[in-house]
């Protein structure tokens, strides 16, 4: 395939900016780029190689485009995505809308890239929280298949939204000048606090958060025989989720090899020199295209066992990286 | 026995002035307060019961008084500590200096006060992430029995102390306005970052802050049979300190009857009203005596097995609190 012409819906949001920043980075080979929002964000213009881009209001029809990079929000994806397939794109959508639909591949091409090529029009970009786990957990599921995973997350404001990013920081400002910090975006009031509340509550208790951590993974890794259990909880950072991540495998583990492992996996860093403080950290991973690991040590709850700490920029790996590396596969086929 | 001449050594540090509050507000009987701090601390006054209270330069040999509560690190406790005892003080102190000493009792009322009758002139405090932490493990221990806890922490910077707590909020200061925070007080800047290293790493890759989990944890339970894992990560919070545990029980066990055993429990505050926005969190958590507990729900990594999400007041029931509450015991008697 030649180059494409490229639409990219929620341009002016956190990750819609991030994927300009992305395709530019990575010379996507594009011939044309259309950028949308909604009416309130018509005119805004984004610099894009040099160039400055005018956003347009998003139309009600199919996008004159090959490829559409959605991030606008799950009930915008829902009701528009089906006309931009009828229209003849490939759409590559941020939102939950279409991931749990058995005819829509849901990938992190490091894992399952074959996924790409059975789409019928549309394929989802998982969970950010997800999509970062799993670039550390499937080379060591492949090499010593994970049997039960706990995991406690410590997610930054960005998967809020650019709204909610601003709060925190405006907020933390408040509160540091003596005033009592205010909540729209979360829940509580972040400054200074962590909340264990991402996304709405399900019956069994767990939130929905929580919950796409098992059925993504599920559905990435084709396998829902690992038993994972989830805490989401968001902390006051800027853009990078970290994890703490203790996994029970059914053959026997050790650092060493775990190490050797993921130091031989594609967008993985392992970080993981604690005697030179050298550890996952958002502050070293914000901004990062690969996910740092580090922490490995085995794990004092299970025989065959490791836990480890990963951090990932929950806007790139976690959201906009991630769908543009799924466009790059698609153009160089299977 | 009757009122106490009471000293409170490290008066001036973030778990001494705590322990001033909680003398107060429990109405600790005592018939003095001597308050001791190093030499640059000497002439400070310190408010207690209407009156201020000078702080005096620690004198080297033994401290005129029945009972010294101490709060000033593990190096001065180790070299001061046996020579109050000698003096003929009960000593309860808040360092892991003779933590793990066989004869030494490590205690927290709500589950071994027996222990507290077995001392030798010395009784340790718990760290902090173990104390709370055993306040809702314990009760669901004594019922379902645990047999595997998975914990992650989402620690505050008091505990590192109150100039930690100051650094958290004048590096945020210089973080919002454009300048690249500063760290002293901890490993790397705190503010909008989380840090996977508290305390010194030791040979298998933990912190000594996560072993001390394991190990207090068995000390305090009398069953080293638990297998513990922990991940211990700062967080830019002020003072209280949140956990996500996982526990895999060797009874069958439901979220109904975990809430009904916590509600039951002495020190333990459920706030488990997911769908009204009510879980635990350091907004809510701190300055409050009790240890909040909720997000309680079926484990989906184990067939008996819970996840919950607890948050405790580091300075309380994570120090002053507790070391107060030991006090109080003593007086009672077995």
């Amino acid at each position: 395939m030649g180059p494409m012409r490229v639409a990219v819906v929620g341009a002016t949001g956190a990750v819609g900016r991030e994927i300009l920043k992305v395709l530019e980075a990575r010379r996507f080979p594009l011939s044309e780029l259309r950028l949308y929002a909604s009416p309130r964000s018509a005119g805004v213009k984004l610099p894009f190689m040099g160039e400055e881009i005018p956003v347009e209001a998003l139309p009600e029809g199919p996008l004159p485009v090959d490829l559409v990079l959605a991030s606008a929000g799950g009930s915008l994806s829902k009701a528009y995505a089906p006309r931009w397939v009828e229209g003849g794109a490939l759409v590559i959508d941020n939102s939950s809308a279409f991931r749990y639909e058995p005819e829509v591949p849901l990938v992190v091409p490091e894992v399952n890239r074959e996924a790409i090529f059975r789409h019928k029009g549309l394929i989802a970009n998982p969970n950010c929280t997800t999509a970062i786990l799993a670039m550390a957990l499937w080379p060591l599921h492949k090499a010593f298949h994970a049997q039960r995973v706990v995991v406690a997350t410590y997610q930054a404001a960005s998967g809020a939204g650019a709204r909610a990013m601003e709060e925190l920081l405006t907020e933390t400002h408040r509160f540091l000048h003596g005033e009592a910090p205010r909540a729209e975006a979360f829940a509580h009031p972040l400054p200074f606090n962590v909340i264990p509340h991402i996304d709405a509550f399900q019956e069994n208790g767990y939130t929905r958060e929580e919950m796409k951590v098992v059925w993504e993974t599920h559905k990435i890794f084709g396998d829902s025989s690992i038993r994972i259990s989830a805490t989401a909880v968001r902390v006051p950072t800027l853009r990078a989720h970290a994890e703490a991540v203790s996994v029970e495998f059914a053959h026997p583990v050790t650092p060493e090899a775990a190490r050797e492992v993921l130091r031989g996996a594609p967008g993985v860093e392992v970080v993981d020199e604690p005697r030179n403080k050298r550890y996952p950290m958002p502050l070293t991973a914000s901004g990062k295209w690969d996910v740092e690991v580090g922490r490995i040590r085995k794990s004092l709850a299970f025989e065959n066992g490791l836990d480890f700490f990963v951090v990932g920029d929950q806007l790139l790996k976690g959201a906009a990286l991630n769908a543009v590396q799924i466009a790059e596969e698609w153009l160089k086929g299977p």
